[in-house]
């Protein structure tokens, strides 16, 4: 817009193709910035910079890191019997906040798509197939409840199974606290099919 | 948390502390950046930068602007009798946004908030005051519809007035495009006070 400056523009544009950002969004935050100290805008940038350039793949699990390998592959309190497989980084953080998980992890780094042209070498499934040793003992796919992640499941679990270990994924059904009249029919039927005798 | 490396839940707190973005936008924010290229990080961390150097209030309006005065106080194109009074810079995008308005702006930086000890002389309200010449016919008060912005409202109204000028307000009622049965009972007293002959 003509009336505002070219390097605000530059930031509203920036924010705004972050994900889950819109254009007003992007708008606020870029003001909020400009009413922040100099301190806090150098530290912004920064710590951009910064992390950038400090964090790589661990060249064992494909999690961000700045230590190789990370520190969760290189701990020894956690279970090297189990390998938890995810698609993204994010889903790392995610579970280890349940802290009901012990065991290692694996990032894909996406999930095959077919019609988007992704497929097994797009992916971090050779790097896995090369962890499974004697040590291991089961493969958990804990992939996302979505077709490409059924793909992949489904992809993993005909490839690993052969291997001599065990292959399980993670349950699928209602969510906990939510009201079962609300779930989807998708959802309930994967729930009925998944029931367990009490 | 321990698993993660420093530098990245070093971006992930500063994402966090800025407005409407929680921890887990925060974490997606974070993750999505490690994902793009260098280049787009460089760019994000120098555009920052630049606009914090750049940016500086127009001394006549208040508004942020890379040039000083400001492209709507310098246009000969806007209307010089008219100025509208609102309390942020975000403000102003959102008024030009509609296109109807063609009149100058003068941002406050705020509104009176007496419980937060926000008094009149920690806005632009002198800077407001001396901008009232011969030329200006009429004042638009156009601050945000909750207590701070009625506060802000009937002192900048008692100030301007004996000036000898026309002082307005925005219309308080139903937003367009909402349904009635769903309007709160504040807006919906205001919108019948209001109501104008037909």
């Amino acid at each position: 817009m003509h009336f505002t400056s070219e390097s605000i523009e530059t930031v509203v544009e920036i924010f705004s193709s972050l994900p889950s950002i819109g254009r007003k969004t992007a708008q606020r935050l870029t003001y909020h910035l400009l009413k922040q100290p100099q301190e806090f805008v150098d530290k912004f940038s920064n710590s951009l910079l910064t992390m950038k350039k400090n964090v790589r793949f661990c060249s064992v699990c494909y999690n961000f890191t700045e230590k190789n390998p990370c520190p969760i592959c290189s701990s020894q309190k956690r279970n090297r019997k189990l390998i938890c497989v995810v698609e993204e980084p994010n889903d790392v953080l995610a579970i280890e906040k349940t802290s009901e998980y012990s065991g290692m992890y694996h990032v894909l780094h996406g999930a095959m798509n077919p019609l988007e042209g992704i497929g097994p070498n797009d992916l971090k499934i050779r790097e896995l197939v090369s962890r499974i040793n004697d040590e291991v003992e089961e493969v958990i796919l804990a992939l996302d409840p979505n077709v490409e992640g059924e793909v992949t499941t489904q992809y993993l679990s005909k490839l690993l199974k052969p291997l001599g270990i065990k292959v399980s994924r993670i349950a699928r059904g209602v969510p906990i606290g939510s009201d079962l009249e609300f779930a989807d029919e998708a959802t309930l039927s994967r729930a009925m099919e998944g029931r367990i005798q009490l």
